[in-house]
């Protein structure tokens, strides 16, 4: 990109995102894409949420008006309610605040945290998109190794304490994805979840539990959150774009009053408030007790989804090829392939057409990254919620065509 | 604010709207505002609006979706063709991306031009939220004095070789509200367009040209734009806030292809995308021909407050007590008042029921700012288009007792 009058330091240093890098590959014809995170348009209750425009109607003046950079506040009590119940402690308004997105909350939180140069602790794949936000915020980043039960918190101190002694600072976030993680797909362990919380209070690091994908589980027993266990340095984000639909744009993050109050500022002079018509619709929606009633209809449509996927993986993939933990819940396979390098993968699979993304998305550059980078070369985020079941199994047969062609 | 894990720089430096530290004073039962900067929300197309709904239903899949960064392709579509009509050249999707609201495009561009420290030319008053979204962005500013014509574009050179002298760096941006400024009312002269535009291509600097109220005008002629004057420097800036509703939080900026390139890419990183949802209810209002069916009517409408507004200042104001300009369009009026303090007058005003936005609030702080401060203390923005006529002209009374008090 160049413009004539000149690019700030911050635009100079943004990348595209990977998916809109490989948008027109997805996009040809009779492609299979496993690449993207999308939700399956299939199950938006889309004439259940079509019917909410009655609320525009009725609440028209509040629903076209500007709203509190808070958040809409019938919402907002809905969620305190949810919370309330979910992270097992009374959540009141002032520790709530709606974003537009999971991505806004995180761009928020990166801003009202960290000057340029200071560091984001994340998990050893983590979401590309996480990595985007924090770059733009000026973040470096130091990276914690996962093993199927997501972080490994043993080896947090020690990454702190490598923080510390490369730039003089702690770091000024940790940043996780609790359940089903994007991409690795993986749980944080139970008995993690206390002691992340113990770890960043005892060295000073607040917490980004992000949480999109938690409300999607069909196997197992749910976790508690990392929030329930700690003491007003964690906050919790979640997002109504995997349990309803990301094109409304609202998410919320619950967390210490100071700090929702400073969020609730800079949002003023981000966007003044996220959509008053999106949040109107979803506060209906919500209100009518349509959430609750849809939650078990997705979890069960992924859960097909997901054993169809783990079915043919383990079918066309012969034991040695690569390895995968089906998970038990969320958007995500990740697979980790015997001897081969995944970008080659990719290159022969899109020939084949199927597309996915390569590992090396989910680790920031060893530029920008304090202590040892990551490696994903042998490694492949596999999303089985967007395609359908015979594209899901024609889609394997290529990759495992396209790993022996590797 | 504090917060136990401690704020960046950003939000140590930030502070709250204005209009938000009065909003205690302005929900005081009785009180007429003049205060806020909110349209009527008596001329929302209510059931117009809510009627598009049933596109939710018949786009279901796409508006429920995550949707491109550029924003929603139908809209950008209409953008287009509206847009070549106004600006008098075609301007083609690439140079177009929708946001949310105008508070985030100038957002955007901040974070792609600005490193901390870098200034933003503004005219003396400017927006308030302009200062609060280039302030996060590390802006100081430097004023270029204006009149009733709007920004003495004759003391842009002066103001631009000084910024160079002090910080050893041109400006990165100029900013200007051309129509019916906020706060000033005042519309920037024909024949300073076109030299506005040339002074800033001469000196390397972009110009971003907010434009909100410009299809608010009831009276006087249209004036062509300063980007149609420029050639490419110039990012032209509008929203539906104002001739729609602020509550779809939808806006847009026309620029040269580059630079909104970048914006995309920063946007994936802020939001992904603005709401599906918003953009597909405002692309369906405006290809049903809505908007400017809606237009002539909201124009009738705020004309006829202005016009009280006007009527009751004379009345109530004695010649020699404050000085104004009726505006032909938009939003407020700007007051300058005769040796006394706009300060004294708020205080005086809301104990007698009135609130407006004293005029220090259209300033950068000293600290801030490169070269002369400005000063607001003689001045007062008053917002016509909330109240009724009834109590425009109460507020008008209670306000020429407080300035006689004060």
């Amino acid at each position: 990109m160049a413009f004539a009058y000149g690019f700030s330091s911050l635009a100079q240093a943004m990348r595209p995102s990977p998916i809109r890098e490989l948008f027109e590959v997805i996009q040809r014809p009779g492609m299979i894409s496993f690449a993207g995170g999308l939700p399956d348009p299939a199950v938006f209750p889309i004439t259940q949420f079509a019917s909410c425009a009655s609320a525009l109607d009725r609440e028209g003046r509040v629903a076209l008006q500007y709203g509190a950079s808070e958040g809409y506040r019938p919402l907002v009590d809905f969620l305190c309610d949810r919370m309330s119940r979910q992270l097992g402690q009374a959540i009141t308004p002032a520790q709530v605040i709606i974003g537009s997105g999971s991505q806004q909350i995180m761009d928020m939180l990166g801003r009202v945290l960290l000057d340029p140069g200071d560091v984001v602790v994340t998990e050893a794949p983590t979401y590309p998109g996480a990595l985007h936000t924090f770059r733009n915020c000026g973040a470096r980043f130091a990276l914690v190794p996962c093993d199927e039960k997501g972080m490994i918190v043993d080896a947090l101190p020690e990454v702190i304490a490598r923080c510390r002694a490369a730039t003089g600072r702690p770091p000024k976030l940790i940043y996780s994805i609790v359940n089903f993680s994007n991409p690795s797909g993986a749980c944080l362990g139970a008995r993690r979840r206390p002691a992340l919380a113990a770890v960043a209070a005892a060295h000073g690091v607040p917490v980004l539990e992000d949480d999109p994908y938690g409300e999607l589980r069909w196997e197992g027993a749910h976790r508690e959150s990392v929030f329930s266990h700690a003491a007003g340095g964690v906050v919790f984000a979640s997002s109504f774009s995997k349990i309803l639909a990301p094109g409304v744009r609202v998410a919320w993050a619950v967390g210490d009053a100071d700090l929702i109050r400073a969020l609730v500022v800079l949002k003023q002079g981000l966007d003044l408030c996220s959509s008053m018509v999106s949040q109107v619709l979803v506060s209906e929606y919500c209100h009518r007790g349509h959430l609750d009633e849809h939650l078990p209809r997705i979890r069960a449509h992924y859960a097909g989804k997901a054993r169809a996927m783990a079915t043919a993986l383990a079918r066309e993939l012969p034991a040695g090829v690569a390895n995968f933990t089906p998970p038990e819940g969320g958007f995500f396979f990740w697979l980790r392939f015997a001897g081969v390098d995944s970008q080659a993968v990719f290159e022969r699979a899109v020939e084949r057409g199927v597309a996915f993304l390569p590992g090396r998305a989910f680790y920031p550059t060893a530029a920008e990254t304090v202590g040892p980078p990551g490696d994903g070369s042998a490694c492949a985020r596999l999303c089985f919620t967007f395609a359908d079941p015979a594209q899901i199994d024609e889609g394997c047969r290529r990759l495992a065509a396209a790993i022996a062609a590797a």
